[in-house]
C-alpha cells in the first residue's frame, strides 16, 4: 500500500446472514476494487439498529457471519482494512458534531426517507435516529476522506448530502477538513430469489453464504420455474424462469444456449436444469465454504484480523476527529 | 465519598461567561448539594454547538472560564467529580443508541423546542441536533446512573424524557440498565441585570464572575433605578427598582430597611445607594476573585483536577455503556 493508492470507503449493514445477491452486487465488486484501491470496508452494525432497534437479538451474530463471509469470499486483510463501526466512538462523536449542523430540511428531502418507512411499515420507523441515518452515514464516510466511495444510482441523493455537510463544515470553521468523496458508480446486478422476486433476506428467498450444500440444492430444487411448463413435455419460456437467471450468472456460455434450446423444445426436464446450475452455483460457493469453515475453526484468527482493521480505521478516525474539532476550536 | 451516599448529575452549558445570575441560581445550589451527595457536575461543551454551532470560536475560552468560575465559587473537586463532556466519548455513543429507539414525536412536544426556536430567531435552529438535544441530554443523565438531578420547573419535560427514554431502553431490552432519575425541584432565585431585565448574557446586562472590581463598580453606577427618580430630590419607590433587588439578595437586613426608608423619603441618594451595594457584592465576590486569580497563576492545577474528574468520569460512563450494549447484545 503505497501513499499513492486512492482511497475507498464502503460499508454495509449485519441486518441478516449475506446471500448470493450481496455477494455478486457488492462484495465482488470489494474484490476488484482492493486490488487498486487503498480500502476501508466495516461493519456498519450501529445503522443496522436504525432499523432493527426493537429486536437487537441476532445483530452480534450477524456482525460476526458477515465478517466471516467478506473474507471468505476473498477480501484481504493484507489489502483491504476490515473492521466493525461500533469499535470505532468516535463514528457517534462525529455524527453528533454533524447533528448540530444539518438542517433537518436536508434529512426530510432525503427521497429514501419516507419511501423506506413505507416499505417497512410493519416497524416503527418513525424514530429521531432514522430520520438521522444520512447523518451517520456522513460521518461514517468523511471520518475516513476517501477519494471515492461505491455507490449505485439510487444512493447518489445520500453521498450527495455527505458532501454537502463536508462543505458546510468546511465553509462553518473555514477549514477544509473534509474532501468531498466522488461517486464510483457501481452496476449492482440484479439477482433473483428461488421465487423470481428480488434475492432478499424479507422475502426469505435466499441462498446465503453460510448455507451448506445440501441446503443450497434443496433451495434450488423447489426453486419456482416458468409456470406455464407444468408437465415436463410441455416447452417453457427461459425468459419467465428464474433458474434461468442463475444460469446466464453462473453457468458458461453453451451451457446457457442448451438450457436455453432444451427449455424452448422441452428437450430438458426442470429437474435436470436446475441440477446443472445447482452443480455451477456449488462449484462456485465451494471455495467460500472452505474458507468459511477454517474461520469457523479458528475464532482467534478472525478476531485478530478484525482487531488489527479496527486499530487501523481508529488511528485514521482519530486523526480525522482531531482535525475537525481543531477547525472548530472545540 | 461512601457508596451510601445518593448521586446527583447536573451539568452547565459554556455558552458565556458565568455571570452572578449562575451563580446565586446554580452554582450556590451545587455547593449545598456536594455536602450530601455524590456530585458529577459537568461542563455541557457538546450541548452548546447546538445553539452555537455557527460560531464556535469562544467554546474552548468558556469551557476553561467555567471550569475556573465553578471552583472559585467553591465547587471542591474532594467532594464532586467535575469533568468535561466532549472528554467522554460514551456520551456521543449513548446519544447514537438513544437516537434509534426515541420518536420523533416525543421531541416534537417537548414544550422548549419550540419555544426556544422562537426565542433564538436570528440564528437558524431548524437542525437536527436542536430537535435531538433532549436525547444527548438523557445520555448525559443516565450514563451515571444518578438518583437525582437537580431541575427547575421548567426543566421537568425534559427529564420527564430522560426517564421516558429509561423506561422504553429497559423494556425493549429487558434489563434494568437505567434507573429512572427523580427531579432534586429547586427555585432558582430571578436575578435581575443591570438594566432591570432578567440577568441574561443575550441581554447585555450581566455581572461576571469574571469581572474585576473596577468593571463591577462600574456596571453598578451605571445601573438603571427607579425611573420615577429623576433628581436627588424626587422620592423613589424601591419596588421599582433593580438596585434594591441587589441590596435584598446582598445586604443585611438593617441596611436594606435604611434603603427602602431612604428612597422613599429622597434621604438617600441613587450614588450612595448604589455604593452600598458594591460594596457588599465586592465583599462576596472577593475570596472568587482571588481563588480564581490563583488558578489562572496555575493552570496545570486546573487541568489535573479536570483530568481526574473525567477519568473518574470516564470510568463510570464506560461500565454503563458496557451494560447497556450487552443488554443490547451488540
Ligand atoms: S427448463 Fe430450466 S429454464 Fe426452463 S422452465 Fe425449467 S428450470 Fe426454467
Ligand atoms: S435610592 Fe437606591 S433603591 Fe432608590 S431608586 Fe436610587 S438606587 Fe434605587
Amino acid at each position: 500500500m503505497t501513499a499513492a493508492r486512492k482511497r475507498v470507503l464502503s460499508g454495509m449493514q449485519p441486518s441478516g446472514l449475506m446471500h448470493l445477491g450481496n455477494y455478486l452486487g457488492a462484495l465482488e465488486n470489494w474484490k476488484v476494487l482492493q486490488e487498486s484501491y487503498d480500502c476501508y470496508f466495516f461493519v456498519a452494525d450501529w445503522h443496522a439498529l436504525s432499523t432493527n432497534y426493537a429486536d437487537t437479538s441476532h445483530i452480534r451474530e450477524f456482525v460476526r457471519e458477515m465478517l466471516i463471509d467478506w473474507l471468505a469470499a476473498g477480501i484481504d486483510p493484507q489489502r483491504a482494512t476490515v473492521f466493525v463501526q461500533s469499535r470505532i466512538p468516535e463514528h457517534a462523536v462525529l455524527h453528533l458534531l454533524f447533528s448540530m449542523m444539518t438542517p433537518i430540511s436536508w434529512l426530510e428531502r432525503n427521497p429514501t426517507y419516507k419511501e423506506k418507512q413505507e416499505e417497512i411499515k410493519e416497524k416503527d420507523l418513525g424514530t429521531y435516529g432514522f430520520l438521522g441515518y444520512p447523518v451517520l452515514q456522513a460521518a461514517d464516510i468523511l471520518l475516513y476522506k476517501p477519494d471515492f466511495v461505491p455507490v449505485g444510482k439510487d444512493q447518489l441523493p445520500h453521498l450527495e448530502l455527505t458532501r454537502e455537510l463536508a462543505r458546510r463544515f468546511n465553509d462553518l470553521y473555514k477549514t477544509p477538513v473534509f474532501p468531498e468523496p466522488k461517486e464510483h458508480l457501481t452496476k449492482f446486478p440484479k439477482v433473483v430469489g428461488t421465487d423470481g422476486r428480488k434475492m432478499s433476506k424479507s422475502y426469505h428467498n435466499t441462498i446465503n453464504l453460510s448455507d451448506p450444500e445440501p441446503v443450497v440444492r434443496q433451495k434450488l430444487k423447489t426453486m419456482v420455474t416458468d409456470p406455464a411448463r407444468v408437465r415436463r413435455t410441455d416447452p417453457g419460456n427461459p425468459e419467465l424462469c428464474p433458474v434461468y437467471d442463475f444460469h446466464k450468472i453462473f453457468s458458461p456460455l453453451p451451457v446457457i444456449e442448451e438450457v436455453d434450446q432444451g427449455c424452448r423444445t422441452a428437450g430438458i426436464g426442470c429437474i435436470d436444469c436446475k441440477k446443472l446450475v445447482a452443480d455451477r452455483i456449488v462449484e462456485r460457493m465451494t471455495p467460500i465454504w472452505d474458507a468459511r469453515a477454517k474461520l469457523v475453526q479458528h475464532p482467534s484468527q478472525l478476531d485478530d484480523i478484525v482487531q488489527a482493521g479496527s486499530r487501523q480505521a481508529s488511528a485514521v478516525a482519530h486523526a480525522t476527529l482531531r482535525e475537525a474539532t481543531e477547525a472548530m476550536k472545540i
